[in-house]
Order: structure tokens, then C-alpha cells, then sequence
């Protein structure tokens, strides 16, 4: 009964993902014949990384370990395919109790369709090394795609399948927009735990929302405001910093080292926008009194972060409170602290008019 | 590297759910001393199933295995305790590619706080047997509780942990209301895949909505109007019945078996309200046109029973449109058919003005 019920479910699983004869039939081409976009260095050791070479052994090991995620990253590529497939090999087929393994390691794909980013269908992981059927029976018109690749696993390599006949090359639309990036720094929830498949996580929603490139310095747990990171975020031409770490750092790390992360930031780039965002209200906070004193503490050391480094005289920083940004019914997390899909969307709509608004300052300049 | 990752991703995933030696401090009582909602049926082979022993043998080995499924099923308590934990024993610890294991086999628990049933926090499986705290550093002030069971996993046991020296007993409030509860049958979006924790599935969010108990009978794969779980289904003393399961059968076992299905409900239910749920739009079908065509079909076969139904001089029969139950940003699923979240609260807001109205002309006869 018990193997049934595997067999079973087993089938609901694969359900929609095509069967192995259709993925066997395709024609693969390497990503790596595509633009990857979200990506904030091109010095990193292996392609589909986050941080670049010269901060190994500089910066603490979990953070480099971390960086090796692909959050953030996508591939863009135009094909005229009526059926797309994807072959990947993951660096740790990693798995965790609270997340889906399509947001953990899968693929994520959305086409542009009347000028938006729609979602097509996501590539669900089988193992260290995967080949599935994305989508079938399409028109096998020309368009415009994005894949999203793993949140919280590496990439080996990746491979795009499409049909034998078909052709797939460079994008031919600019979107999105390549231009100075947004560049958000920040814990486990910026780098995407725990939506169900990339598309979903904050960063990349507020990608598709603002039509721009956003780079994703979320590294699980270890947004603890390391020097070097902000040493290297300042290269980046960005249109706006977003710093969202607080939940990874005590009260006496802010203390210690938030100010000296804005001066570095401010050393390299003067007039770009930075925006402090407060602890998300963790509706588990509500019942558990330690994490409500803990969250209510840092945040009011971080408006107090904010309100010095203003008095100091900078114009161009900002201060996003958090008591509305993921709705008030105490459901869009799956264990109280990570959102969920329903959490992100909540986020990204509440975040987009201020950062728009902040970009569009950038832009007047 | 891949040693430190896997510590780093351990410590991101344990994060928040207690030390061991919390758990282990814990005074454990078997649940089967509180009462167990949301069950339709005395005469089940063990505690925490879903259909009556009658049906085993009768009905497909792929229902009957899945009724073994704690979909619905809740445990309801009181507690003065400051922290609350669980042990519990799986049937099967299923894994699935597009699901997080908290959904899956995972504890979900709520608090009735100011008269609304409110998230606290999820149990995180960890294996087949599996400790956890859910919740710690709370007032220690009475309250009632209630405990998700697995959407897409048996129990073999549950212990809830308590503070040695706290009190637990059972709750003082019904609710959600035990009298006539909603019915649902239907697919593995009934049963809840693919929410990341119990209490957000559409039934369940249904059911803190309604303040109703209802009785979960989605069979994931296999809502394939199965007649003999007509039968034990019209034996239930419902204020409603909800029939969401076109997405599980083919046009012909709908012509097939559809009309018959409802006759047997109505052969003992004469006049206790039958909605009638459209196939949802799923978000991929917009890119592959066989599905789309799919869902276009069964709806308007849907329809056509609907009619039919009504004509006969069935007055208790209603009909819910899908085209904008799961909002129409396409955003809603994990693989364009499975429901996230965000798509099952969608779901239960859109269905919540519907249901009510048909509970209440029950409620008045």
C-alpha cells in the first residue's frame, strides 16, 4: 500500500512536466551562449556566482559559500520553440524542511508576452543532475524568455532544450532594463527562502515590476554587514542600494558596523540612494515574546542608524518601516520568519512605489 | 565548502524551531485524548483517515491509500503552557519536487486570539519521526489551540509537548463550529497541494473563515467521481457540498459518471446546497494550448451538467466560474496547476462570499 501511495504521488509530482521521450528528443544549447543578467561582477570564479574572486578567503566562508547560490541570476534568450526543456547540474542538491525544492533548485521561466513578464512554468528538480520538459504545445512563435536559476543551490551547468527545427538565439529586447541595477543586500528572505520557485522572491518580482536589472547580495543567515561586501557593492553602478539584513545581525553588530557599511557605500557613491528596510514584523513575534522584543529593539536601532547618518549630512538615504510591508493577517510565512510566494508578492507590491520613486531621482539626475 | 554549506543551510532551516533540549524537557500528551476536526467519518481503520473502513477494497487502492492523508484533519486543545511542541510518527514521509516538506508532513498551529484563529508557528518534519518545538517564550496566559495535521501524509502517532509544570486539556470553544460542516471533494488541489503549511490550503482557510468544521475529501490525482464515495459523502449531515474535482477526470468519465455522482448526494440530500467548481485557469495553459483547451472543454461540460442538473428540478445546485478565483496575474502556482499560497487564499477569499450565502439559506430552513 505504502509503495502504491509512492507510485502514486510519484505521478502527481510529475504531473505537467512532460514525459522523458519528449526531453530526450530536444536540441540543447549551453547557457552559457546566453546573457545572464542579475549578475553584480564579472570576475567571479565560475560563471553562475554572486561575489567576485578577490573576496574568496576574504570574506567569511559561509558568506563565499553562499554566494555560490545562483539567487538573483536569469538567463534571457529568444526562441521560436513550441517546447522548451532544461538539462542542469546542481554544486549541492540542497534540500530543506520548509521550502519546495522548485524554488530551492529549480529553473523558473517566464516569457514576455504583450510587453510583461508572464510565468510560463517552472523546471522541477529530480536530482544533482536534471532534465525535464519546461512547456509544451506553444504556437512556436518567435519570443522573448527569462529562466530564473536556483535560489539556494549552485549551478554546474545548464543546457536550454528546444525543439530539433527550431532556432534560439540573443534576446532582442533590452528587458529588464540593463542600466544601473538595483543592488539589494540582505538575508535569506532577499536571497528568495522560501518562495516556491525563483520567479516569486522579492528581488526578482520587483525586477519584473520596475522593468530592471536587479543584483542579489541575500546571503542566507550571514547578511551580517560585512565590511567587504560593502566594499565591493559600492563598484556597482546602481540606481539604488536596498540594505535589508537586520533579521541576521544583534542589536550590537548594527552598533558596531552598519554605519562604517553606509560610509564605505557612500565613499565610492556619493548620491545614489540607499534604503534602509526594518525587520519584517514576523507574525510568529506575536505569540513568542523574546523575537517581539528582539525585532522592536533592532528596528529602533536602525531608525536611530538612520536618523545619524542623515544628521551627518546624507540627503540620499532612506528609511522603509516594515509594519505594513507584508499585510497584516499573520499568514504569508511559512514558519513565522520566511515568507512565503503570498509574503514576496505583499513585499515587492508595498516596496515598488518607493523604489521607483527613488530610481526615478537617479534617472533625473 | 560543501560541508560548511550544508551547515550554514541546516542552521537557516532549524532557525526559529528550538533547541533539542527544549523539546526533550517537554511533557508529551498522546492527541488522541483531544478531540480530531474536520473527520467525516466514526467507523475509520485508524484515527487520522479520511474514509470509512467499508470503502476499503471498494473503492480504487489509490483512493483508499490517500484517504490515509490527514488533509483536514485538525487537533484542538487548551493550554496555559509558554512553549508548545510535538512529536510525530509518519505513514509514509513522502517527498515532493514542487512542495515544501512543511506542507507535505508538517504540524500547523493556530490560536484563537480576540475571537479569530490566528498562525503561531509550523512544526518542521525532519524525518519519518520527527520532535520539535513550535512555539516558545509565549505569556503562559490559557488558550485554545488548533493543530493542522499533513496535507499529503499519514499518522501513525501524535504527543503535543507542553511545560512539565503547565496545564492542557480539552478546548472550552467550538470552533470552527463542529454543526453541519462543508464538504469538499475533489483533487490534489483540495487536499492542499501545494501550500507550504497546513492552515493554507483553500479548505482550511475556508474553514477559519467560515468558522466551520468542514471535511477535506480531495484525493490527489484521483477526484475521479468515484461513486462510492458518493455514497459514504451524502451520509454526512453537510450545510454544503463543494464538487472542485474536474481537473482529475477526462470529459468522458464527467458525461460518464457526473450526473450520477450528484444523484446519489441528492438520493439522501434532497435539498443541502451542491456547488459546482469550474477547472481553474491554470496560469501555463495561456502557453500550452492542449491544456488550454482542456480546461475550455471540461468547463463548458461542467456547465452542461450544471444545466442539466437544474433542469431535472435540482434548486440546490450552483455553479462557481474559476475565471477569476485565483486572480488573473498569473503569479498563483508552483507549475502553472498546483496552488501556492498565495493562490489558495485567492481561492478562499473569492469562494468565501459564495459559500457563506449557501450555508445561510441552510442554516434558515
Amino acid at each position: 500500500m505504502r509503495h502504491l501511495l509512492l507510485i502514486m504521488i510519484l505521478s502527481f509530482a510529475l504531473s505537467g512536466t512532460g514525459i522523458a521521450t519528449v526531453s530526450d528528443s530536444l536540441k540543447y544549447v549551453n547557457a552559457t551562449e546566453f546573457p545572464l543578467i542579475g549578475k553584480g561582477f564579472a570576475d567571479t570564479q565560475n560563471r553562475y556566482e554572486r561575489l567576485p574572486v578577490r573576496l574568496k578567503g576574504k570574506t567569511r566562508p559561509a558568506v563565499w559559500s553562499l554566494s555560490k547560490n545562483c539567487a538573483g541570476l536569469a538567463i534571457r534568450f529568444r526562441t521560436n520553440s513550441p517546447v522548451i526543456g532544461a538539462k542542469w547540474e546542481l554544486t549541492g542538491n540542497v534540500t530543506m524542511s520548509h521550502f519546495a525544492p522548485t524554488g530551492v533548485k529549480g529553473l523558473d521561466l517566464y516569457c514576455l508576452k504583450n510587453g510583461k513578464w508572464q510565468f510560463v512554468n517552472v523546471a522541477r528538480p529530480s536530482g544533482k543532475t536534471n532534465k525535464t520538459v519546461i512547456i509544451n504545445h506553444m504556437e512556436g512563435t518567435d519570443m522573448e524568455y527569462m529562466l530564473y536559476l536556483p535560489l539556494y543551490d549552485g549551478l554546474v551547468n545548464l543546457e536550454i532544450g528546444v525543439d530539433s527545427t527550431a532556432t534560439i538565439g540573443n534576446p532582442q529586447v533590452d528587458s529588464p532594463r540593463k542600466d544601473k541595477p538595483v543592488v539589494f543586500y540582505g538575508t535569506s528572505t532577499t536571497q528568495g527562502g522560501c518562495a516556491s520557485r525563483a520567479g516569486m522572491s522579492y528581488p526578482n518580482l520587483l525586477s519584473r515590476m520596475l522593468d530592471r536589472q536587479i543584483i542579489n547580495l541575500g546571503f542566507s543567515g550571514n547578511g551580517q554587514l560585512d565590511l567587504e561586501v560593502a566594499e565591493v557593492m559600492a563598484e556597482i553602478d546602481a540606481s539604488c542600494f536596498v540594505i535589508d539584513c537586520i533579521s541576521n545581525v544583534t542589536e550590537e553588530q548594527m552598533n558596531e558596523k552598519y554605519i562604517r557599511f553606509l560610509e564605505i557605500i557612500r565613499e565610492k557613491r556619493p548620491d545614489v540612494p540607499v534604503l534602509l528596510v526594518e525587520n519584517n514584523h514576523f507574525p510568529h513575534m506575536y505569540f513568542d515574546q523574546t523575537i517581539f522584543a528582539l525585532v522592536q529593539q533592532k528596528n529602533e536601532t536602525l531608525k536611530r542608524i538612520y536618523a545619524e547618518q542623515k544628521k551627518k549630512g546624507d540627503s540620499n538615504i532612506y528609511y522603509l518601516k516594515s509594519d505594513k510591508l507584508i499585510g497584516n493577517d499573520f499568514e504569508p510565512t511559512v514558519d513565522g520568519a520566511h515568507l512565503t510566494d503570498l509574503g514576496f508578492l505583499r513585499m515587492a507590491e508595498n516596496m515598488y512605489p518607493v523604489i521607483r520613486k527613488l530610481i526615478n531621482s537617479t534617472l533625473t539626475d
